[in-house]
């Protein structure tokens, strides 16, 4: 599937006392990458929402292999890894320079606003679901 | 007013790299502290929020003296310093073992979920105006 | 191993536009499980930190069930799953009165805060490591 | 002083339950801001560490005038307002196209990292003061 680089650089807020970046930010990190994943296949997730669609997370993983600092500038790669009428699978890759530091991916499911209960992208809203597989075309 | 203490553990996730607090951690705190200072009155701010109306903050400020650090238990002293029909004032105090760490306020106004306009407290939930109002009885 | 529970109220700042927890705070919520567990097994993790150690998350993983929102109680329930001389995995299951929200673990290794290098805690510091393993005697 | 416009697109992780951002997220906002002000005038924050000074926030305050919302692309503009030996005060807008949704500023002191007491910029590094004095040159 198509894959999309986002940058961001690490806040102050965003570090710990062990003065590296807080784990937990970099889940944070993980939404930046899909946010601009999903805008570039032409299906911003605000889209999915007007739509009286959520897209909450499912479950989600991530491995720390070399902590991030204050300042740095890092790239979040991100891909669709699996895509179902009923799920959703996002793989992210946060590197600095080339540099490995996290990778993760993250499981989602499609609900609607209103009954808060699980729907099926492809029955409920056809068209963005077929936005959605299109982008693996070019694997 | 009354004043209602509430307690906070500090978290890892709280601190940043200069190994102490990231300031703006402080103002969730100021909330755990209104939160707990509603709870205390009997208007739970869920009571808010059920009737149709949110609390948004409109000013903060904070003012900050000693850092406080990683497992620190802190005290959130809180009072109400100003009630009007529009506007709502907290003032708060942040204190570890009787030392002032930080104290702020923050002013609050009251707003119709579905409008998203200013309403006045007193007229729109004048039971809940009332409460407030009497908690200053106790001053 | 020994199970410990500790308890967190949600903050509004938790909260999301989904009108739910943000799943990356139950990252922090797992780090206020696994400070409770250390701290009732006789060695705070300040303690850690104090004999010149680190203990970074090295891979973390969470499933959620089902949401969680403002001002709820929740119950963190925290074991430790698995530990090695260099290793250490922490289970966690965070429910709101009995009903299971979000699973997941957390895998940390020891670090040198001078050298920021791995060490075997067995050996850098065998009455902590020791203090640990009993902990599993209650299994 | 000179103005510096940073950039922020809002994270989903920076709402909350309003649908809108938390008000403690634009503190964080404000550090964008002023970390862009000082590596533009050739003094990044980074530098002050690594000569041994902290540049913590003595005073922070907010003033909320519109909501912002997930995906906003938002406008910081920085600007220091006021500059002694011992002290620096900074002031932000944040604006969403042309809008003005917050505005603040933060007080900050300078500190010695080994000490933890504070020190005058002036004395401590005078070549660093010297560069925040200029800036205020092109008032």
């Amino acid at each position: 599937m198509a894959q999309v680089t986002a940058e961001v650089r690490v806040r102050y807020a965003e570090t710990d006392a062990m003065g590296v970046v807080y784990h937990a930010n970099y889940l944070a990190w993980f939404e930046v990458g899909r946010t601009e994943w999903l805008r570039q296949q032409g299906v911003p997730y605000t889209e999915f929402e007007a739509r009286g669609l959520f897209v909450p997370v499912v479950e989600v993983q991530a491995r720390y292999l070399s902590p991030a600092r204050y300042d740095d500038v890092l790239q979040i790669e991100t891909t669709v890894s699996d895509l179902s009428p009923a799920r959703v699978t996002f793989a992210y890759r946060i590197s600095r320079e080339g540099v490995l530091l996290c990778e993760g991916r993250s499981n989602h499911g499609f609900m609607s606003r209103e009954s808060g209960r699980p729907v099926a992208l492809a029955r409920k809203a056809p068209d963005l679901y077929t936005l959605l597989e299109r982008s693996g075309a070019d694997r």
